[in-house]
């Protein structure tokens, strides 16, 4: 059974607790030593309605890491092995940071205001310590702090609809990874087309957190007749668009190369980055194992808790990291790193859970 | 009401996840992204039990940052403003850790093997990633990494007693704040005289998950007629022994004389460690705010989720952090940073809690 979670002032309310909890939030997990929602009515009822019309997700753990000052870019650079040379100031780049040995220490969103000012949106790990640490260590001219700033997402197909009677319809042009201005209450915030759904949908950069129930209600406001309802990623759903996890999916042991993330380290960067020496040979050699999708067999799985041994004629050759039963495919999907032997598409392995040994495949990812 | 907690692989299980749901605990919180139990039969019952008995606590959360080669003394002393030129190799030292900024990243304890070979157990951040990026950064030659190594720790008055049982009588002798080797099925694991209580105890360094139930049980077998039971940190206990908890009491947004620790930072690594220059500062002018302890009036207070303004005359002068109802002061007792002008014992303020305004008064910390 699920436990009780322990609140205190360490684990940090958001700008949206309270909201949250008018709405119904019925668990939480911690992300960056911060409160986020995972559920409302149910993770599959939640699933259902993401697809078909527009939730608000209070995505405020999604920190950001402020880079400013005149070593900002020259500091980003050296994090990641993705080319930013080409970067412009309205866009955001989904950038793995890597550590040297080419492990990664997170996969954020890197939002550039411009040469002089970045905003690093985090997963799950205190990234701003690593920068500070670089940054302190090799003397760079940068300031570097978390702001209080706080991602909102909205997601669904009815997104676009959304936002644009709050905001206006200027937002509908808005391309993919891209962020301009927008206008609340006389103030300007910074939104992006992105989100950690595939149903399409925006982040807006709440900048203060006194702004964070004005702009939620405007959107509850404008947006009862398309049932908008209060939100959170959705296990079922990112795992069926692929959407990895750090800390579940991979962690500071697998490189980018591991994770699938090898089309973001090309050009000089991937190798005079930190870790480039280590991701040079992993880029000649290519990794060992790599993760895949598979679905797996039978009723739907219990939750993926801790990795489940991904075996092959006895022995071990990889681990499931994320499960869940999908009710649009009909079956279990789940991500796991798997060896290389064993990775390409229709092969046929044994899964470990814990209700026991399943049959699964390798499958194309994403699933949908 | 408390939310359910949601748990993946990313909120990481230790060694003893299984065995503390096998003795019922009821409650988590997670730190360090790992799960740590807060609540056996009650917060009040686990209290009167640790005072009077011995627990068993799981601590692994209390992860390792292991600094390893020629240049880890130097780079351990470069992160705090204690002075560690005079520690043995036995010794384990309470370290704040500070940015460049003077702010406090974490409030460790360093545990020094010999010169060449450190772990700091650290409190809720990853420290990890400081130190990587400044070795990285100064080019130092030291390897920085998380071993699996988890601690376990013995708490209550009888503590000497449980561990004589099991690992000899030698340990009865071992002195606060040092480590000695004990040896459990044939394998040497490091063992100190310290942990989260104010009540006496110990905590054992397991090196290797595969060795965490097997110590454990063990514990519970020879403790039988000693009551000892599984526990955990102590929200009551540890206030009323006025021990701190980093991301509640005090955040990167303190300095460690703001947070009470200017006793650490004596001696010339007081201004040369990293964000010396400020600290020097703050130690000639002093700090403008500094934690207290505070009693509440009235009943029991709800827990304190988020910072609890504290006011004079009208005007905040501060705020509390963390809170519980003392069963054995019959009052309750707080923890909170207050404004020069109102930080004298025997002051009186009112605090802004959920249940309204209450009378508090500065006192003494620890309580007890």
């Amino acid at each position: 059974m699920d436990p009780i979670l322990s609140i205190s002032r360490r684990t940090r309310r958001t700008p949206w607790t309270r909201r949250n909890a008018e709405h119904g939030v019925k668990a939480y997990t911690v992300y960056n030593r911060m409160l986020l929602p995972t559920v409302f009515e149910s993770v599959e009822a939640d699933y259902h309605h993401l697809k078909k019309h527009v939730q608000v997700w209070d995505v405020a753990v999604e920190r950001q890491v402020e880079v400013k000052g005149p070593d900002a870019a020259k500091l980003v650079q050296m994090l990641t092995p993705r080319n930013l040379s080409k970067m412009k100031d309205d866009q955001c780049y989904y950038i793995p940071v890597v550590d040297e040995n080419g492990g990664m220490l997170n996969d954020p969103v890197a939002v550039k205001h411009n040469n002089d000012r970045w905003w690093i949106s985090i997963a799950d790990s205190d990234l701003l310590y690593w920068v500070k640490g670089l940054a302190n260590g090799r003397s760079l001219n940068a300031d570097i702090f978390e702001p209080d700033v706080s991602p909102l997402a909205i997601q669904g197909p009815q997104s676009d609809e959304l936002m644009a009677r709050v905001f206006g319809d200027s937002i509908r042009n808005l391309k993919f990874f891209r962020h301009m201005k927008i206008n609340f209450n006389g103030k300007p915030f910074t939104v992006a087309r992105s989100g950690y759904s595939v149903q399409g949908g925006f982040e807006i950069y709440v900048d203060g957190t006194e702004n964070g129930e004005p702009i939620w209600d405007a959107l509850f406001e404008a947006g009862k007749d398309l049932n908008v309802r209060a939100g959170c990623p959705n296990l079922i759903e990112r795992i069926e668009g692929g959407l990895l996890s750090y800390g579940n999916d991979m962690t500071i042991k697998n490189t980018p190369y591991e994770a699938g993330l090898g089309k973001f380290c090309k050009g000089p960067a991937a190798t005079s980055c930190i870790g480039g020496d280590v991701l040079r040979k992993e880029q000649e050699n290519g990794p060992k194992q790599q993760i895949r999708g598979l679905t797996i067999s039978g009723i739907a799985v219990s939750p993926c808790r801790n990795p489940w041994p991904v075996m092959a004629k006895g022995a071990q050759v990889g681990e499931v990291t994320s499960a869940a039963w999908s009710p649009d495919l009909n079956t279990n999907v789940s991500i796991g790193m798997i060896a290389k032997d064993h990775w390409d598409i229709g092969t046929k392995l044994t899964i470990q859970t814990p209700d026991g040994n399943r049959d699964a495949e390798i499958k194309k990812m994403p699933f949908i």
